[in-house]
C-alpha cells in the first residue's frame, strides 16, 4: 500500500516535471514566431475557459476572441479536442510556474509545505486566470464528461495533491510535522482551505477569504508541530 | 459591523425557512396531481443539472428526459429561465430537507454544529444528486453568468454558510467552542472540508474522502473546545 503510493507520487512528479519543462520553455526567448503565436492563443484559450467554460471552447470561438482566422487556428490545433487538451496542458504549465516552481526554492520540509499553500492561495488571489483556478472550474465542468480532456484534468489535480502530500511527508520525516495523521489527510485539509477561498471569492467577491484561508493553513500547520502536539 | 452581520444572518435564515416550508410541503400527501407532476419534473431537472449542467437545461432537453411534451412543460414553466430558477429552488428545498432539517433536531451548540457538518458530508456521500452537491457544481457554472439564476444560487450558498456560522456562534456563546477565532472563520474551515470531499469524490471516485472530511471536521471541533485550547 505504501509502495503503491510511492509509485503514484513518483509518477505524478514526472508529470509535474514535464509541465515544469514546458513552462520554463514557454518563458525563454528562443521561441519561434509560430511558437510565440501558439502561446498567445493558449493564454486566451485558458482565460476564456475559466470564464465561459472549456466545453464551449471551439476553434470558432477562439477565432472570434483572438481575431485570427479559423484556418490559421486549425494549423495549430487540428480539432476542438486537441485545442482543449493543449489548453489544459498550457494551464498546467502556468500552475506549475506560479505555484510549484517558486515553492521549490523554499527548503524541504515545513517551509516548502507553507510555500506551496501560500503560492496556491496567492495564485487564486492574483487571478492568474480571470475566472479563478482553471482546474477547479474545469474539473466541475468535466466531472461527468468521460474522455481524454477529463483524464488530463484529473491527472493534473492528482499530481498537485500528490506533490503537496510528498512535501508534507518530507516535513514529517524531518520531524517538523506530527506523523500521527497521514500526509494524505494533511494535504487534503490544507488544499481544502485554498480551494474554498477560490470558490467563495468567485461567488461572493469578498477578498477576506484569502486571508482566512492563509490563517487556516497557518493554524493547521502550527497545531501539527510536534512540540505542540498533545 | 456585528449588527450588520446579525441582519444578514436573520435575513438568510428567513430564506432557509422559506425553503424548509417548501420542502415540508413537497413531502406531504396533500399535493394535487399537477403539483406532484411538477415535483417529479423538478427532481429530474435537478439531477440532470448536476450531470450535464444547469445552463444546457432547456424545456426541450427536459421534454426528452421526462418523455413529456414541450407544451406540457411550458404549462409548468413559461421559459428556460423560469425552469432554471424553479430547479434551483427545488434543489435548495432538497438541501434543507437533507442537511438543515435533520440537524435542527440536535441540541443547539456543539451537537448542532457537528450534525450540520455530518449531514452535509452525508448528503454528498449518498449522492442525493447524481453529480454531487447541486450548489457546488452550479455555482462554478454560473460564477461568470450574471443574472437571476446566479443570484439565486449565491443566495442559497450564503444562507447555508450563515446558518452554519450562526450555529457556531451559539456553540461559542454556550462556551463549547473557543471564541478567539470568529464564527465566520470556523464555519469557513468546516465547510471547506465538506466541499473538498464532494469535489474530490466527483473527480477521483475514491470514497475515503468522506471519512477524511468527517475526521478533519471532528478534529477541528475538538481542537476548538475551550478545555483543550492553549
Amino acid at each position: 500500500m505504501a509502495g503503491d503510493n510511492r509509485t503514484i507520487v513518483l509518477f505524478c512528479q514526472a508529470d509535474l516535471l514535464k509541465w515544469l519543462r514546458l513552462c520554463v520553455y514557454n518563458r525563454t526567448d528562443v521561441l519561434t514566431k509560430g511558437e510565440r503565436t501558439r502561446q498567445a492563443i493558449l493564454d486566451t484559450a485558458a482565460a476564456l475557459a475559466t470564464q465561459e467554460g472549456l466545453e464551449p471552447l471551439s476553434i470558432a470561438r477562439l477565432a472570434d476572441a483572438t481575431g485570427m482566422s479559423k484556418s490559421g487556428l486549425f494549423a495549430h490545433f487540428g480539432s476542438k479536442e486537441e485545442l482543449q487538451l493543449a489548453t489544459v496542458d498550457h494551464a498546467a504549465a502556468m500552475f506549475v510556474a506560479e505555484v510549484i516552481a517558486p515553492a521549490r526554492s523554499a527548503p524541504r520540509g515545513l517551509p516548502r509545505v507553507w510555500a506551496l499553500c501560500d503560492h496556491m492561495v496567492d495564485y487564486t488571489e492574483r487571478q492568474v486566470f480571470p475566472g479563478g483556478c482553471f482546474f477547479a472550474s474545469t474539473s466541475f465542468e468535466f466531472n461527468h464528461k468521460p474522455g481524454p480532456v477529463r483524464d488530463r484534468i484529473e491527472k493534473m489535480i492528482r499530481s498537485w495533491l500528490s506533490y503537496l502530500e510528498h512535501a508534507v511527508e518530507q516535513a514529517q520525516q524531518a520531524g517538523e510535522l506530527d506523523s500521527r495523521l497521514s500526509a494524505r489527510e494533511i494535504a487534503f485539509q490544507l488544499d481544502a482551505f485554498a480551494q474554498s477561498a477560490n470558490a467563495q471569492f468567485q461567488l461572493f467577491r469578498d477578498r477576506r477569504v484569502f486571508e482566512e484561508a492563509r490563517r487556516a493553513i497557518h493554524d493547521r500547520l502550527e497545531a501539527l508541530r510536534p512540540a505542540r502536539a498533545a
